[in-house]
């Protein structure tokens, strides 16, 4: 990983999410505007941070460059999509305090 | 504001505590390992994008160089503290779950 990249945030949700849209790391990439290369080296990098990869990928075969979540993969989608709602919803009073405080 | 700057984060958050703490724009900023020009860029944003300045200083005078929040900057960063701190109670669980899932 890159220094201080964390370990799960936004940008790599959305990549587990498009993968588990799409059934493929290019086409999830391509939907995020992000390289291939980039869009690999993301999964790689979750692959190795969690215990259980999140990504299990086939190149070549009958379904070649497809790519699907694991249940460890799903189960982490999960959790973070969790945090974002419930973080949200009870941050909202505050959040809506300070937006009417903006000129 | 720079592209993509949101209107009060972590850093400007921290800025506004230690020039309440400092009761000094530049001593802040030092604290925070900042150049004395980003702080008073970062406050001076601050001041356009609220409705109410969160920082008044005054440059000459007794108090020469002295800052501190305004009532608006009390009240701003109370809500973002609250902010923060009702979102990590509420997401404390699925963020155990994603890190005990970690190599």
């Amino acid at each position: 990983m890159r220094d201080g990249e964390i370990v799960l945030g936004p940008g790599k949700a959305m990549l587990l999410e498009f993968i588990r849209e799409t059934g493929s790391i290019a086409a999830a990439g391509r939907k995020m505007g992000m390289s291939y290369k980039r869009a690999w080296q993301l999964v790689e990098t979750m692959n190795r941070v969690f215990r259980e990869p999140l990504v299990e990928s086939s190149r070549g075969g009958a379904d070649h460059g497809g790519a699907r979540l694991t249940k460890a993969g799903e189960t982490a989608l999960s959790h973070y999509s969790s945090l974002m709602r419930v973080s949200s919803d009870v941050g909202a009073d505050d959040l809506d305090a300070i937006a009417r405080m903006l000129a």
